[in-house]
C-alpha cells in the first residue's frame, strides 16, 4: 500500500534490520525500541490489523513470534518477553500495517508495564462479568 | 498443575465468566480488567509461557483471540483491541499459566498504553540496530 512505511521496508524501499524473512512474513527491528532486540513482526501483504489479518498469516506471525523470543533467550540473554499488538486507532496503533512487538525483558530494565497496568484495571461484580461473558460467546 | 489459578478454572475448581471453550483452549473474562470484556485466552494444559508453549496450540490461541476480537466489535461496539502477552517473571506475567490479554478499546476511555510507552522508548544508532538484527537471525 502506497504511504504504509512498512509496506516500503517490504519492498526494500526503506532500510530496517531484518531478523527473518520468508515470503509470507518478515521481523525487523523496532527504530524506537523499549529494550535491546525489540522486535516487530510484520505479514509482507498489507492487512491493517487484527480484524483483517487472514487467519492463516497470523498463525505464521505468532509461530515465528515465538522463535524470535526463543532466540532472545539464546542471543541476547533475555530472560522473558511481551508480546503487545494495538489494532485500530483507539488502540493506539501508530502504523496501520498490522504488527506484532516483541519487548525482550531483563531484571531492573525500568519498563515497568505491570505497574502501569494495576492502575488502570477496574472493579467489576461478578454478575457484569457473567452479562459481558455471555454478550461475547463466540 | 497444583495450585495454578488457571489449571483450577480450567477443572472447573473455580469459576470463571467463560467466552470459548474446546478441548484444548479456554477463554474468560479478567476479574481485574482494563476495560469491560477484557478476556484471557489460556490452552488447558498447562504451559508456562511462550518458550514451551506446543506451536500448534499457540496457533490456536491467536485463532481464538482473533475471533473474540470480532466479536467484541459486533457485540460490546469495541473499536479497536490490544493483545498483550507476558512470558517471565522480569517480563511482568503474574499466573505462570501461558495467557493472551485482549483488552477492547474505546475512544478516551483512558488506557493510555502509547503515552507510558513512548516515555520509555530508548535512542539507537543504526549500527547498533544492525548487530542485534545479526545476533537475532533466525
Amino acid at each position: 500500500m502506497e504511504n504504509c512505511i512498512f509496506c516500503q521496508i517490504i519492498k526494500k524501499e526503506l532500510p530496517a534490520s531484518i531478523i527473518f524473512e520468508d515470503e509470507q512474513v518478515l521481523a525487523f527491528l523496532e527504530i524506537n525500541p523499549l529494550a535491546e532486540g525489540h522486535t516487530l513482526v510484520v505479514p509482507k501483504e498489507h492487512f491493517e490489523n487484527i480484524f483483517d489479518i487472514e487467519e492463516d498469516l497470523l498463525k505464521k506471525i505468532i509461530f515465528v513470534s515465538k522463535k524470535i523470543s526463543e532466540k532472545m533467550k539464546e542471543a541476547l540473554g533475555t530472560e522473558g518477553v511481551n508480546l503487545v499488538q494495538r489494532s485500530g486507532i483507539v488502540a493506539e496503533q501508530g502504523v496501520f500495517h498490522f504488527h506484532l512487538h516483541i519487548i525482550p525483558r531483563k531484571k531492573n530494565d525500568n519498563i515497568n508495564l505491570e505497574n502501569w497496568w494495576r492502575q488502570k484495571t477496574k472493579e467489576i461484580s461478578p454478575e457484569k462479568l457473567e452479562e459481558i461473558a455471555s454478550k461475547l460467546a463466540i
